[in-house]
């Protein structure tokens, strides 16, 4: 018999099809193949191709020049830019604003052939550093009230260039489903006094049904109301409702445990494109006691994109249960 | 400059890329063709291999055989059952319930050759009374408190059978994104006494600027905030919050205007895919009069879609009123 399940936090309801599950070798995703040839202006030499980097961290060389591990650089085709006046105003019934912003662009390694799951662990490890470093920057701008850290991996799950990279966009506004998250959360804790993320982390352990791996510094689970098959959060244990308060030992065990979680997803699901997003809180506001930052990892397996983007409504074919264990009985690949 | 628009309803902002607008030459849709060949269990001669129906219009023949136009038929795959008990149980912090409800698929033809834009006018309007005739049935069942209409077409829309086809999903809980809408649009009635649909479609009507197509029942427009190109509303002038109110007169235009926006829509963007749903009010609810029905239709143009639907934030790289002056000139096709 299908199932309903809600998700505790934003009270998304979800059908879980429990009896015709879908399994890993009933999807046939886009493979993601790195193709190479032709020019790539993420490669090493063709750091004039860029607008001039915002970050690096290098071995060798001079800013702009090759020597670098990873390249922050500016997206050339920019969603929002830094520059012009902030005029937000009505049009009748409607509100506005400019597009004040920054849309920036992780180059996450000088390898054109490699995927992010392919790199040394310290390389994973860097990526997470850097989005830290950024945040930490662009929200010196009080302008910018919510930055959105996104991987798009393989062209059916968005991107447009196929050497390894992520993004950052930094928004004047607070994104829906950020607001709801955190509504969502605030809620429960005035109920209970216990942050939701916190007390979901304690039965998902208790439990073990859900858990894909654990560490002393990370759960990470496929949730109970997941939308999407084998659909992944990474929870750190340690309470924090922004990602860039991050620690050092908290931020390698971020790379280490990204990594193999994506080895995981590659064996499991024969290198399929993928979505990662953070889920942090607002750069401007202070700590929460409510609100836990995580990360969301979403393969793209299914088409049915557009019906559900229209509703908000999920049927997901393959039970989070299943899809734990396939990635836990995956190993540290 | 890239400007960000929110939605009047939902509160959601969008980033229009403005500057750098995408025309439907840009876009290289996954064109839907229909190929023919093999088996289709929706074709006349094959109505033993689907479910019994349970509505058909017909010119001839008994139930269950050939000589209908339209044919209504559980689906053979159903994410929900009508069968079962009612449960609604916790799960620890989780809430779950047993997947009571209806799926059913709307056979809109028996010509498996052409699409709903090649249909002729009264068989694109018997579409929408079966959706009427199908609601009025389901909603006798008090325990389904949503019925989702919508409709897949073309394989990246999410349609596993090429024979035109629309779908019903009768929900024993309401999906956010209704509850969403209505939140929305109550609180916009508590402040003005005015239902926000009828305020949009005065000031849409008045600027021209979006409206696709406007008649003595309905309004077509670009909406001010669309999340993606090409996105249309259909929304009646007379203000109704369900769908299954409409009357003859409403329900022939509906047709009428249907069929000439999937045909603008087809001669614009070489007949991509895409997905349409009603949006209406609970079934069981009372008129209301702050919720007003309407329809809203999605051309699948990018697929970009795993990061958005990951964060609820869009860019959207056509302004509505670009598409619209696209659609408008169109003619009627």
């Amino acid at each position: 018999m299908p199932e309903l399940r809600k998700d505790p936090i934003t009270g998304r309801w979800v059908i879980i099809a429990t009896d015709r599950a879908r399994r890993p070798a009933d999807f046939a995703p886009d493979r993601v193949v790195i193709k190479g040839g032709g020019f790539c202006p993420f490669c090493p030499g063709n750091e004039t191709r860029t607008p001039p980097e915002v970050l690096a961290y290098r071995l060798s060389g001079a800013p702009n020049e090759p020597g670098w591990t990873l390249r922050v650089v500016p997206n050339k085709f920019p969603a929002l830019r830094v520059e012009g006046e902030f005029d937000r105003h009505g049009d009748g019934i409607y509100d506005r604003m400019n597009g004040i912003g920054a849309h920036e662009v992780v180059i996450e390694s000088p390898e054109h052939s490699l995927t992010m799951s392919q790199l040394p662990e310290k390389r994973v490890e860097d990526v997470f550093w850097a989005f830290r470093d950024r945040i930490l920057d662009l929200k010196k701008d009080r302008r910018l009230r919510y930055i959105m850290v996104f991987k798009n991996h393989g062209e059916a799950a968005g991107a447009t260039l196929e050497h390894t990279h992520s993004q950052l966009i930094a928004l004047p506004v607070i994104p829906k489903r950020v607001i709801e998250e955190m509504e969502g959360s605030r809620k429960y804790y005035e109920l209970r006094e216990r942050c939701i993320y916190c007390d979901i982390l304690r039965q998902e352990v208790d439990a073990g049904l859900r858990v894909v791996l654990d560490t002393d510094r990370f759960v990470v689970v496929c949730p109970y109301a997941a939308r999407f098959p084998f659909e992944v959060w990474v929870v750190p244990r340690r309470h924090h409702s922004h990602f860039e308060q991050a620690d050092i030992p908290t931020i390698e065990n971020l790379g280490w445990l990204m990594r193999v979680v994506l080895r995981k997803l590659d064996k499991v699901l024969e290198q399929s494109p993928y979505n990662f997003n953070l889920h942090t809180a607002p750069v401007q506001e202070p700590e929460m006691t409510y609100y836990h930052w995580h990360l969301e990892l979403i393969p793209k397996l299914t088409r049915i994109a557009g019906f559900e983007q229209g509703t908000g409504f999920y049927i997901n074919p393959t039970p989070p249960e299943e899809a734990a264990k396939f990635l836990r009985e995956a190993g540290l690949v």
